[in-house]
Parts: structure tokens; sequence; C-alpha cells
């Protein structure tokens, strides 16, 4: 058993009190918190480390996002959602290989460690390799396979297939990895299909990750075809009745938010995609307020640029304060809240995203004495509105060290580069396919 | 006469044409760029720097900023603007010294540079310390000693003080310094006394920088007096005879932009002070399409925070989508554009904020080698949304290195961190004055 001791650090626990201790111990006892404040007199630390001047976090959760996309970064900017889907994304796609998700989620993982993001929910293909990259790397992870399902059978991937990928996975890695089934959305997905996951799920105690409600567009058609909005549709097939991560949702009525919370639904915000889309605003405030588990995500770097969980946290504020011309929405430590205590319940990671005895020893070290952090008079207005990915010195998972200062312990970044560049040049040689036609806002 | 030859580079440099180059030179003779792309044949450089994988840009500049107040950083969140001025901001202010402006500057200097900002336009109190940290740190800045003026006179220094100031200064340091005049702004100056400001600046050829139309009650409350809009009201009395910044001009109606446009008015947008303000979405689409010569500010730190240019290029775009719901708005380099050579044009420097010959060697050095940067499918993608101020490496002024490698070659920041730690206690040791009671918004 090894025994860590954090020293003369400030601690954001984001525990129900929001509680923030100054100069105060942490200690670590094999991949657990034993205690927090003042260590216990007989505890008999391996290794004691100074925190003088740093900021300890619960580490942050991705809750949505394809991170393999990373090979389509700014492949299609400045465009409507439909041409982004149609000209841009599904095109490049259509070249798809394993290799390409094997390395993209490598140096998706890179990227996101680097930003004090511990896990991440990542919704895509080949996802047995993303598993595998999990296992290496030290992350937590939950994993759903995408599923584009029709009447006459399933596109990629079989609902059997996908049983047998979570039974493969889930709970994996000492726990680090959850599985899920991943059917793509109500719009790209049949309702007979949907029923028929939901039927699954359920019967075999598996959760579901599903994007919806991303357009007005898309609650008219499903208006129009079902007299029901996608949320209602969802529930009314049975899709809430499983542990269930919904993206988006941004197009949530009040009823909207009141299935989502009394079924426990936990929805995936990605301010960044839906502000550089203009795909409308998420009543986040008045989900929160009806008790829903509000996530934040980066969603694929083919649509956010960057996988920079500070920048969702800052935008989640700021895009509620301009809508609602409130200044006080959303405030102090809510956004982080979001992004980690949140984020590890969305993924069902129970024990993580709190700094509390008893509780996994995931966190994240900011170094908050450098200067543009001076004077700190709030320790929640400076570690929300002042950390940039690069101010994250330290990311500890289970109590194992991923990054010390700034140096990754458990990614090959210089092989991960290279596969990566081999990947994708192997990819973009590819013929691409045809344009797809299908129109998202119908 | 000092060469430095530039080589491999990816040149971003914001000319009419928005011309990006691929591993190309950049040949600096003293202070100017003298060739662009390939270096002549007869170039004999003193130093020749090898820039693979990194993109060489215009500097940044910050057009409107109360540098100093980093000291004010978190000390008044999530409330509304007029408690941010009663409780908050005006309450620490009347404790203001002149050391806690010599040091705060200069802590502010080391978070902007640090961040590719070679350039300010300050607007505070005791500026001839500003002037000084100026000319030691070797960037530029456009300096304006805030004047709250009333039909009874002045309160801290009178116009005749500011002439001197403006005389002092303006075209100093090998004209890295600019000065001009600053009344606070139409709410908090009587009408008399911007007359009689426009007055002696038209008369002694000075540029204005002031507030106006930062909230709707604002241009209710002026309407109400003069029936006029605050734009219409400082054009009416002259102040847009000169060369003038108007910091916010939030709440412009198309009348207002073609006074802006047809008065040549410089306007500083603050994206991060709006939105977490809730105080209005600026037209800032129709004033570029108007011919507005529209920069990027970061407001000071009490209101923003964080003094992040990069931050307020991205939130200038995400702003304008989602409140017009338009997802091609201020597309590709145009935020760049308005936070480099817009800045140069609103701050007084023409011969800046563009690569190209004859112009100053002006200029950052951005590290797009790093593993969140890949792939580049779009230089200017990758550059508007990749971008944080740890990535920039290089910042030059006027073919001098202000900083290389992230290592400050101006200024000294122990000692800035240790001056400024001691002012700030001096400071938070003096008994606060009474609120002010003044409405912002009547």
């Amino acid at each position: 058993m090894t025994h860590i001791l954090l020293k003369h650090a400030t601690i954001v626990t984001l525990n129900d009190e929001d509680a923030i201790l100054t100069d105060a111990d942490l200690a670590i006892a094999d991949d657990r918190i034993v205690a927090l404040g003042e260590a216990p007199a007989d505890f008999a630390a391996d290794k004691v480390i100074d925190l003088s001047g740093k900021i300890v976090a619960p580490g942050l959760y991705n809750a949505h996002t394809h991170a393999a996309m990373v090979f389509a970064r700014g492949y299609a900017e400045d465009m409507p959602l439909d041409r982004w889907f149609n000209e841009g994304i599904w095109k490049l796609e259509s070249a798809l290989t394993r290799e390409m998700v094997r390395w993209g989620v490598r140096l998706a993982m890179v990227e996101m460690l680097r930003g004090g993001v511990i896990g991440f929910a990542d919704h895509y293909f080949y996802m047995d390799e993303v598993a595998q990259a999990v296992v290496e790397s030290g992350m937590r992870a939950n994993l759903a396979w995408a599923v584009f399902g029709h009447d006459g059978g399933e596109v990629g991937i079989t609902v059997p297939e996908t049983v047998e990928f979570v039974k493969r996975w889930d709970g994996a890695a000492d726990g680090r990895l959850r599985a899920m089934f991943g059917p793509h959305s109500p719009y790209l997905c049949s309702d007979e299909f949907l029923a028929r996951t939901a039927a699954v799920a359920v019967r075999e105690g598996i959760g579901i990750h599903i994007h919806a409600a991303e357009t007005g567009g898309q609650v008219e058609a499903s208006l129009a075809a079902y007299d029901m909005t996608p949320i209602e549709l969802l529930h009314d097939r049975g899709l809430f009745e499983t542990h269930t991560i919904v993206a988006h949702a941004i197009h949530s009525n009040p009823i909207d938010i009141a299935i989502l919370a009394n079924s426990h639904v936990n929805v995936a915000h990605c301010p960044s995609t839906h502000m550089r889309y203009a795909m409308g605003v998420t009543p986040v405030p008045e989900m929160l307020e009806a008790g829903v588990n509000v996530a934040l995500g980066t969603d694929g770097a083919g649509s956010s640029v960057a996988l920079n969980l500070w920048r969702e946290i800052r935008l989640a504020v700021v895009m509620q304060r301009q809508a609602r011309n409130d200044p006080e929405a959303l405030g102090g430590l809510t956004p982080l809240r979001m992004a980690a205590r949140n984020g590890a319940r969305a993924l069902g990671f129970a024990q993580s995203g709190v700094l509390a005895p008893g509780f996994q020893a995931d966190l994240m070290v900011i170094d908050a004495s450098q200067t543009h952090y001076q004077p700190i008079h709030s320790v929640p207005a400076s570690l929300v509105w002042n950390t940039e990915p690069a101010d994250v010195r330290d990311v500890m998972v289970a109590g194992r060290w991923l990054m010390r200062d700034r140096q990754l312990l458990t990614l090959d970044e210089e092989a991960i580069r290279a596969g990566f560049d081999r990947a994708l040049a192997e990819m973009m040689a590819k013929p691409l396919g045809q344009f797809k036609t299908y129109e998202v806002d119908e």
C-alpha cells in the first residue's frame, strides 16, 4: 500500500458545503483519500509533497466527446451544422480507419490529461481500440460504440455485438472503465431500433449514451412524426429506464426538463460546439434547479477544435449570462462542479469528483503561484477564470500520478505523434466517400 | 543595425489579402521588416532563427484596459454592474496608491506579454508611473489619464495637467508611447466638461479615450437628458473630431454606427466583461461592415479576471454566433485581425499590426508544433481556436525581443512580484472609503 501526503495545499473539495481548505493536508492510501485538512498523526507517508501555492481540486470529466475525432480538428469551420455534417465530417469519416481511432484517441488523451481531464465519455467507432488506450493511460472512461440503427438493421455494429463490447469492458481496469450502448440519436436511429436498444439495456443492466435535441428543427421533426419532443420520445421508448447520458438536450422545454430530472438522466452540455455552430442555449440553470445532473463536454475536436474543459467551464457561464441578461447566473464554483463532480456522476464514477475521505484519489494540482493568478481575492474566481490547461501541473487517478510537473507518465507522446501522423496520412490518401445527404434539421 | 532572419515559419501576415505563407522567411533590419517569403540573397543576418513548426503573427493589442487594476482580480464577482462599481471596485479604489499603480501595471505587463500582447491602451490614474513602466518594458502603449469632470472642476487631475501629461509622453520611447485624454464617460463627466475637453483636444491635436454606451440604462438616461444617445452626444460635443477610442459602445443603434464609421472612431470591444456582467451584445458585424475599426480589449482584471486576449478573440466570435444564431459570424482570421491589426490602428501605431516590408517588426511566435494543435487542417482555425497564452514562445517589438522561449527579457518578474505584494498589503491595510452611491444606470 502506497501512502502519499500532500501538504500546505489550498484544497477545493467540491463537497456538499463547497468547502475550501487552506494550508491543508491531503492523505492518500493506495487508491483512496483517507484524510483531509490535517493528516492523522499515525499516517506514515512514503512520500510527502509540498504544495504551497498550489490548488488541489477534483480532476475534470469530459462528459461527451468523440476523442479520436481530433483528426478533424479545424476541418469544417464557419458553416451551419448541416453543412458541417454533410460537406465536412461525414465525408472525412467515410475514410475512417481503425488505426486512426487507435492513434487519435491517444493524441486526444495527451491533450485532455495536460488540461486536468481525468476521464471522458466517448461515443465513437472501433471502441475496443479506445478501451485499450484507456487501460494503458490510467485514465477513467465511459465508452459507447456509436450505432446508426434502422428498421432494416444496424450500420457498422449490431446490438448483440455492442452487448459483447459492453461485457468485455464494463468494470475493467480496476473499475476505471465503464461501457454503455451508443445509439446515435433519435434523428439518426429508427423508433423501433431505439425501443429495442432500450429493452436490451434494461434487461442487461447496460447504460445508454445518446445525442438529442441539438436543433430546433430536430424538435419540430420529432413533434411532426411522433407528437413528442425528442426527450419525450426517448422517455416513452424506455431509454431513460437505465443510466443515461444525453448529449446536448439544448432544445428542452419545461416538460422535457421535468422528465430528465425525474428519470435521473445525465445531460452533457457542450458550450463550445453549441456556440460555435449557433445551436441554441440550453436551459442549464433550470435543469440544475430541477435537479438534473448537468455535466460538461467538449464534443469532438471536429466541432470544438480544442479539448479544453476550462474553456467549456467558462463558456457555460457566459453563455447563460448573455442569453438571460443575468450577471449572477452559474456563479462561484458551479461550473467547476459541473465539470468535475457532475461529470463523475454522469460517467458512473460515484466515488470520484469530490475530495473527501473514502473517495478515490482523483485530482489535479494547479500552480496558482504564477503571476497571472495574483492576487487571489477569491479562490473560486481565480480557479475558474484564470486557469488554462497549461496551469495544471499534476494529475492523479486512483492514487497514481499520470502527470507530474507536466510530464506525462503513462503516455509516450513521441510514439503517439508518429502513429497519429502515419494514420492520418493513410486516411487522407484514401478517396473520400459521397456526401451524405441526410438533413440534420429534417 | 541588427539583422535578424527568421526561417521556415508559417507566417500569418494579416495583410489586405490575409496572406498566409508557409516555410517562409522574415527578414528584420533594426526595428523594421525588410522582406517576407524569401529573404534577399544579399541579406546578411547577424542571427538566423529556425522557426519550423512555429506560427509567426503580428503581436496583439489590448485596446482597452486599466492594467494596474489587477489588484482587483476576482474581488467583486457574480453581481450586477452597479453593485460591482458601488460595493466592489470604487470602495477598493478609495484606497488606491501610486505604489499600487507602479507595481500593478508591471504585473499586468508580465501577464500580457506572456500571452503575446505587445501593446495596450490604458485608462487609469497615476499614469506617469505607467508611462515609466512602458519605457522599461519595451512594449507599446497608448495612455490616458482618467478624469471625472464636473461643471465645478475635475476630480483628481485638471485638463491643463492632462495636457502636460500628454506632452510629456506622446511619441516618447522612440514612438512606442502615445498619450491621450481620458475623460471617463458621458455618464461620469458633465456635458460642459466633455465639450471643453474636446475643444482642447482638437486645438492641441490630442486624442481621446473614453467609455460609452455600456448599458441600456445609460442610453435611456442620455436620451432623457439630451435627446441624444451617448454616441450622438459625444459626436455633437466634438469628441469625435480627433483620434478617439470609445470603449464598449455596446448599445449602439444604426445611426450611432454610422456616426462611429463616418467619424473614424475606434471601438474597443471587451467581450469577457460584457458577457460576465451581462451588459449586452455589441453589433460588431454591423460595425465592421460599416467600416468602424473595432479592436479588442480585456477591460481591467477587476471585471475580466484575466488579461488574456486569446479569450477575447474567441468570445468575440461565439458571442455573435449565439446572439444572432449565425454560425458564420466573424469567421476565419477576423477576430485575430481585430486583436492585432485593428488594435494597432486604434492605438495609433499605423506601422504595426501587419507583417509586411516596411512595417515595424512587432510580432509573436507561437509553438504550433505542440500536440494540442495537431493536425493543422486550417492555420486560421488552429491559431484562433487552439492558442492559449502559454503557447506564445517569443514576442518582439520594434525588432527587439521582449520574450524568448517564455523568458521575459525586459521585466524582472521576481522584483515585480515582491513590489506588487508589498503595495497591495499596504493598500488593503488602509480603511476603505464610503460606498459611492452613483447609479450607473441613471
